[in-house]
């Protein structure tokens, strides 16, 4: 708990209680205020988005020591960038100038006309340019329910799994925005008992419900790892990650160098970045790690959130979404700091900006798998809808949505949502 | 052929006939003229760069209709987002002034004095901003070695091999540039014979001989393809790439989803990229594909380029290099039209400046495998070196130069070279 996190803060600006945006949260993220008007660094609060790059011209967060023009800039990596200590100091003004007992901002009508921004009239950008994406593969549940389905119960986990967070190198370019619709991807697989590859559209389309974090801080230099004491001064904060997945390309292609063209056409996330600060009253152990893992992935202050997530689905034929799976980060058995940790043993330089996510986030019961493939169990229990259809994978028009939220004490701490709707496949 | 490549060409600048750099080459590359200046593109020509922010400035590429500024710019990615046309036209231009009848350049000392500056005073740096790097397996020659020590004969090729070039995503951050030491890395590895995986340096040090490709032209849409009859609009020219890899950390990491660790810690490339243009007249067919490739593959204008590659080690004894591998690009299986046609069948956008290399170049020669892990044949048949040692895999101190080369009647048109010393782990 620290002077912004507090659940007794209050703000002047109305908030209420279901909202994921209190001023305890005051997640980052990037806005143009007009269509004419350039990209911005912003944070929310209630239904508003403080436009950060107008308060620091103001001079009001100058104790910071933040570079000049540090949030006009149409992404955050040059935030991220900055030093932990300094990230704080601008967090604790941020919020200072949004309490109920503080006039600055609240009694100044020309400054708040001016800063505070109603979010339905702003348009969200990605929140930083993402250098490098890496997915993980860090849910043991997850792990275990496709190695079940594809190798059986007796070898579903790898040697591996159990000794280190798996993880990939993912597609960059391809990350969207909440809202961005996804088109079904052509490419090349292996119909069932055929014995040659055919060319077409997906038929296998799939979610996974992920959460990724921003790497901060300085880049370290090639050649030298960041300790896992180390990695939370590199950790910026959280998004919701839907990692779409073609998992009929994906069967055909992933042998052996892992998942390619199944994974490259869209990644969507959230537009708000919560701050590992925000996260903080909601930190929790982790699942117990049995072997231990080695001494570079092992630390006192190993932890995890607990930040419950929910897939709803929304046909075409539906009014309103289904709640298809309800999950929780915590389950999640290597933390982010093991997964920072580990992608940055061999030296391996990161960047403020890369992204990191956390792969599927399955839970032990049916109701909490992050994925088609298992909740209808790779087809073989198809998922019954309210609209009477039924669900083995995603269909054209389908628009999944992922939200997730820390339940503190009569408030929230969330991530909003992000949405997205499959397009047909190009004819 | 075209004016720019035709053999009879001669620059006013003196060539040497084994340079790799004559008038029909122009590669490019990002230098700074001296410490204090900032860095921009030239070309190469001989012992000499050509400041092409000074030539633009000049005045003298006006009629390519570029972006103002293009060539100032730190990296090459604005040059290469210019539409095919106005690239081929300033490349026109360019070779036009170095023409030994030409005499704008060649009488005018004072300008010769600004743009023409020998190489060794100048510093390169990566060619361009690598938004993404992706990482093909396209020697059928590699992919059948190293199949058959892992699997054995029988099931050395995958099922998917010769259907689709299998590749990738790599690590963007930690591509360097020639000349770059590379720190052998720790990580997590399982011993032979071991039931438990050790933290520790790497023990099986490897390189990989490959080569890349820049991506050029307008980023396509997210959702839509690029066919491969268009590719060759949108790859700007290559350059050598060794893709370093940690064998032991790879072998215990990569299942199910690929190498990550392993080759995250450097990838190093050359730093002239030499275009197509220049590539042209050493086209030629690639191997024939059998079975035929999908319809998203196949193209009349499918081809390779007859590009000699050469791998040499240096040990800390010897006082020269020995050469260790002799192969060639055009034993590529997959090329690198079809490798970008499938990166973008399922609508994956590609930007200019994205880099996507080959895999290890392997011939049908032992003399032509292109790692260590092949030469050695996994350790087993250790490389006799002229200072009196054997290697089955890289030792600290040791040097590994890649060099390539198109040869012309009388001329080559080549890469240079990218170097490497290994260094010892950090302790």
């Amino acid at each position: 708990m620290d002077a912004t996190n507090d659940p007794k803060l209050r703000s002047f600006i109305p908030v209420a209680a279901e909202s994921h945006f209190p001023i305890q949260n005051l997640p980052y993220g990037v806005f143009a205020p007009t269509p004419t008007e350039p990209p911005r660094c912003g944070v929310r609060i209630g239904d508003f988005v403080l436009d950060l790059a107008v308060i620091q011209e103001t001079g009001l967060l100058v104790s910071a020591s933040l570079p000049e023009g540090v949030f006009a800039a149409p992404c955050l990596n040059y935030y991220m960038a900055c030093a932990p200590d300094a990230r704080r100091l601008a967090r604790l003004l941020i919020s200072g100038l949004l309490r109920e007992d503080e006039p600055t901002l609240r009694d100044d009508a020309v400054l708040r006309g001016r800063a505070l921004l109603p979010v339905e009239s702003v348009t969200m950008q990605l929140p930083a340019e993402i250098g490098d994406y890496t997915d993980f593969y860090s849910s043991r549940e997850h792990a275990t329910n496709v190695g079940t389905m594809f190798r059986g119960k007796e070898n579903a986990l790898m040697p591996n799994w159990l000794h280190l967070p798996v993880g990939y190198h993912g597609r960059a370019s391809s990350v969207v925005l909440d809202g961005t619709d996804v088109r079904r991807p052509r490419g090349q697989m292996l119909p069932p008992d055929a014995t040659e590859p055919v060319y077409g559209p997906c038929r296998l389309m799939d979610f996974e419900l992920e959460m990724g974090f921003f790497v901060a801080g300085q880049e370290n230099r090639l050649g030298e790892p960041i300790g896992i004491g180390r990695t939370d001064d590199h950790i910026f904060g959280l998004v919701l990650v839907n990692d779409w997945s073609a998992r009929d390309i994906q069967r055909w292609e992933y042998q052996p160098l892992g998942p390619f063209n199944a994974k490259n056409f869209a990644t969507s996330i959230s537009p708000w970045v919560v701050t590992l600060e925000a996260l903080e009253p909601f930190r929790c152990a982790p699942p117990k790690q049995d072997p231990p893992p080695l001494s570079y992935l092992r630390s006192n202050r190993n932890s995890t959130y607990d930040i419950q997530l929910e897939v709803a689905l929304q046909t075409e034929m539906m009014t309103t979404p289904q709640t298809i799976c309800r999950s929780n980060f915590k389950y999640l058995y290597w933390t982010i700091q093991q997964q920072l940790a580990h992608h940055t043993v061999t030296g391996c330089n990161v960047r403020p900006g890369d992204m990191m996510a956390s792969g599927t986030i399955s839970g032990a019961d049916k109701s909490s798998y992050g994925s088609m493939l298992e909740l209808s169990w790779r087809g073989t229990e198809p998922l019954q809808l309210d609209d009477g259809s039924e669900r083995k994978f995603l269909q054209d028009g389908d628009t999944v949505i992922m939200t997730g939220w820390c339940q503190g004490d009569g408030y929230r701490v969330g991530f909003g949502s992000v949405n997205g709707t499959l397009l047909a496949a190009t004819p």
